[in-house]
This record gives C-alpha cells, sequence and structure tokens, in this order.
C-alpha cells in the first residue's frame, strides 16, 4: 500500500519554494508545496488540468485570474483549467500546502526534474 | 474565487457515514469524508479513477486489495484505478478524511444525491 507520512516529506529551501511529489499517477499529480515567507510561485495556467490548493500551514495569498485572497490553514481553493494563478507567502511563517492537479499535465519540466517517477511513487 | 473552509462543512450522521463535496470539477472531485467509530464504506473500485485519501482527523483503517493499514492523521494513501478498497472508522474518535478521486467517475449515484453539484461548486 502507497502510505505517505507528509510531514516526513516537508523540506524546505532559501533559495526558492519547493515542490515535493507525493504521488504521480497516470491521472493526476499530489505534491507538497513549501513556500518560505517572501517565497512565490509565479503567474501560470494549466491549459487543461484542474488544480486544487489545500493549506496545511501559514498563509498563502493566491491570485487567480485576477482576484486575491488570502488562504489560512483548513482552506481550499479550486483553480480551473486555463485559470491564471500565483501562490505566494506573504506571512512571516512558513506555508505548506497540498496540491493535486488532474489530469497530470505530464510536464516536460517535471520529468527532468524527477526521472524516477512513475504511477503511484513519491 | 471558490475557496471552501473545511471545517465549516464537517458534519457527522450517526446513520452511515458522510461524503460531503467540497470541489467537483470536469476533472475531479474532492470530498470530505467523515466517519463516527463504527462507520464504514464497504469495499468497492472505481474502474478508471484514482483515489487519493489524507487524513485530517482519527485513525482510519483503509484496505486496499486486500493489504490493511491504518492511517493517521496527517498521512495519505494512493488506491489506484480497479483496487478494490474499503475505509473504515476502527477508533474511538471521528474520522474525517480529504479524497480526491480523478478522473471524475461522474457516477449517477452522486448525480442523484446532489443534483445541484457543477464543476467547481462544493
Amino acid at each position: 500500500m502507497e502510505v505517505r507520512t507528509l510531514r516526513e516529506l516537508v523540506r524546505f529551501d532559501v533559495e526558492r519554494k519547493q515542490k515535493i511529489p507525493v504521488f504521480d499517477s497516470p491521472h493526476l499529480y499530489y505534491d507538497l508545496y513549501t513556500l518560505l515567507p517572501g517565497q512565490r510561485q509565479r503567474p501560470f495556467a494549466f491549459k487543461r488540468s484542474d488544480k486544487i490548493v489545500y493549506v496545511l500551514e501559514g498563509v498563502l495569498r493566491a491570485s487567480v485570474d485576477g482576484e486575491q485572497a488570502d488562504l489560512t490553514a483548513g482552506q481550499a481553493l479550486w483553480i480551473p483549467a486555463g485559470a491564471v494563478n500565483s501562490l505566494e507567502n506573504a506571512g512571516r511563517e512558513p506555508v505548506v500546502a497540498l496540491v493535486v492537479v488532474a489530469p497530470h499535465p505530464e510536464c516536460a519540466k517535471r520529468k527532468k526534474k524527477h526521472p524516477d517517477l512513475r504511477p503511484g511513487a513519491g
């Protein structure tokens, strides 16, 4: 059985926000994002994939097609395919968020960074 | 922006476990499952959809193709399409779990129970 204890996977990097794969499947990916204060994911859109962000720790400033909200632990945000979105830690504490993207966009960049990823593997 | 505060959606039912839609999109659904001690989801399999269960509260006994594990808060389980799985609250405290299923299986039963669901709507 493919079980992950998320707190064991959490790590931060002072250079940039971290995307930590938890599960990759043919249908979706499931990642931890970690952002230190001031770190961000620049605006972009998945053409064909929906994205849901669930905040585990900290305060995450999210922008979707020009609208903005500060999400606190226990809040979830749905970002539809095609919507330009960005994420930023605008607070003083580290942010940990659980992000699911489906269908799996199979980005070349992701494959290059994590060549060992396979369905179900974290 | 489609933001949900999950604790505001949590409810329990002494009659049976609850599946509480948070988001439905063309590509996935994202639910809260709540189970009081002794409540369970009987064994079944999605033919073509993967399922990921993340435990927010309590201890959830999960079975996947005959293997069993007790998941505690902060643990995630990947259930691949086709795998027979069941979930049970075998502990003494209520269980709250966040469940994503992709691609959206568009079950007739779900549509009947939640006729108002539409992409992005909780």
